[in-house]
């Protein structure tokens, strides 16, 4: 992939990727961030003992506009300006306009933490990117091809690895929200990274159990999931040589996927040239066969889980991505009420056995033309 | 309080709670539940360390029926049978139709459990028990008095004591779901009661979190986040003589508020009676500023936490109730998306000092007559 840098609204860098070199263009092979002061905060909880962002400029953010006014669509000459000073491109990242997490506050040596004992403060430093899958606004990411989900995989690796490699930045979250039920703003085919300056409670829990497994078995726990799904059978949704998309047998939302690779990576930047590609085509599969069971646009959330970027060694983790969709039937959404948000314990309604069987037997739709 | 038991369907119970004695009317003082089959199935998520409830026979569940057949209004002469049968009532508490856990299913000395060593299967043994507020279908919590709440106190301390005495149960959950946002099936004024045969995740790691800042400060954590939050003053929305209502310095949800008594007491059951008083008028103003905040019906989830029943001293423990408003503006929702849902962080979109001076501030709108 090719890429090429340029500023928006005065202080925030955006990066078009290209298959073919952008010659002729304006812009820089890369920019650095502009060292601005954190304008959220972390809060800490101590009863769940756990991060709460509390970011208050984005509660006026952009609330679905209609789509001729999409601010993740390409400037047409003449017409009003989008975040994308470009009459078009292939893929797109930019800093988002109401981060959740910005700038650096390197704490100086002896600064004592803000708050008090029991609630401290931190600042909300990170990064908050928008990925962009297509300039076409009604793109879906199955159809939009394997070449173009190969290069977002491309586009996800360098965005972790630059990410990553900040001093600050503990844990790069690759993940995407679709579909109004997921509360969606803008339905422009698009993605998010959020680099958080902790490694937050979910991966965390995650850490920590494939720790204890390795310790008392030997093996990685993602591996020995994998082998007990293949001994089963009945929950595979999809395989390739490199790559298998399962309904987990513990699955916790409607039609849950789990899409991992085979061999024992631990970041989306050790898969092999090969091995991205499976993943690719295991992206497709997943996304196309959701969008096939009831014939529309499925609302899920899509999450990468993979070792963080905290400078330690984290050989137990597995990377893998995981797909929530919230419909547990065409009309009927799943919702995280008492049971779920309140105790953490989630009630499901389908068998995961028959879940799977409808992705399975799912009849693939035609791409449009 | 009085109380009659009924069974309903055959093989369900119904209990009728009123203020005065039931004299002339069918039933017994209390009802054994009948020793039935678990229906559903728990299944252990290895990498989350927790447990999955499989209710499969849940999925056609009866869904926001039109108002004239609401299943929780009481059965009027010669119109169809609901689940009250008889026609009216003050509180009613009966078993779930759909339980999520259901029975109970002792396992047998030396019995081995189901599923492989990594994927753990268990009967969903446990109870499901609706709560019905009030007999009129637009009743609203606030609107009802303090009496009936007063009395809905009463219902839950004794669904409490008889369901943590059963050995299969672990933790009562008693908790509400309202409102559309929250995915509320039915609208008739009503909570819910969950009893587990396991601590559920949130609750399990607050008691951690107590048991730790215990033995590092030799004092109640929940204790010291009051005092905390008297001493700033700023985020407190309602206080009487027994009880606290504050947006907390970490709330996660939009206008979410902590009621908790100010002296240290494990479960609600352990509350004086001057306390129960004050608990309802805690209850009370609490729905009162939400409904009246945008003069609408707020979509919450409310959830009282307390010590489990697993036999077990839990002397860190501090009841409370925790409530979580769904809307973070009159039109806007906070949706659980990919970073709250998949990586377990929360971005808030506005600050809780602000959030508790709408409450504190918000003008209470008049009781209908």
């Amino acid at each position: 992939m090719y890429k090429r840098c340029v500023t928006i609204s005065g202080d925030r860098y955006l990066y078009f990727y290209s298959e073919e070199p952008q010659e002729g263009k304006a812009g820089e092979e890369r920019c650095e961030p502009k060292q601005t002061e954190p304008r959220s905060e972390l809060r800490w909880h101590p009863i769940l003992r756990q991060w709460v962002i509390n970011a208050t400029h984005r509660q006026d953010r952009t609330y679905k506009p209609p789509a001729e006014f999409c601010p993740l669509c390409p400037t047409q000459p003449g017409a009003f300006p989008t975040e994308v000073p470009e009459p078009d491109y292939e893929i797109v990242v930019f800093q988002n306009r109401f981060p959740a997490l910005s700038g650096t506050a390197p704490r100086l040596p002896g600064q004592a933490p803000e708050g008090s004992e029991l609630y401290a403060v931190e600042p909300g430093q990170g990064e908050c990117e928008v990925v962009l899958y297509s300039s076409q606004h009604d793109g879906v990411l199955w159809e939009l091809g394997l070449p173009r989900i190969r290069s977002l995989i491309e586009v996800w690796i360098d965005r972790f690895e630059e990410l990553g490699a900040r001093p600050e930045v503990q844990y790069v979250l690759i993940f995407e929200n679709r579909g109004d039920a997921v509360g969606v703003t803008l339905h422009h085919p698009h993605g998010q990274i959020y680099a958080l300056p902790f490694i937050p409670p979910i991966p965390e829990r995650e850490l920590e159990s494939a720790k204890a497994h390795h310790a008392a078995h030997g093996r990685c726990l993602f591996c020995d999931v994998m082998e007990e799904e293949k001994k089963d059978g009945r929950r595979i949704v999809f395989e390739n040589d490199h790559f298998t998309a399962f309904v987990p047998f513990f699955a916790r939302y409607p039609y849950e996927v789990h899409l991992m690779p085979k061999r024992h990576v631990e970041t989306i930047a050790g898969l092999t040239a090969e091995e991205r590609q499976a993943m690719a085509e295991g992206m497709q599969q997943v996304v196309w066969r959701y969008d096939s069971l009831w014939n529309k646009p499925m609302s899920y959330m899509m999450i990468m889980h993979q070792a963080p970027t905290d400078g330690g060694a984290h050989p137990y983790t597995h990377f893998h991505v995981e797909f929530y969709p919230l419909n547990r039937t065409e009309t009927k959404l799943k919702h995280l009420a008492g049971c779920e948000s309140g105790a953490g314990t989630f009630v499901t309604d389908m068998a995961p056995e028959e879940q799977a069987e409808h992705l399975q037997n799912v009849k693939l739709k035609e791409a449009r033309k």
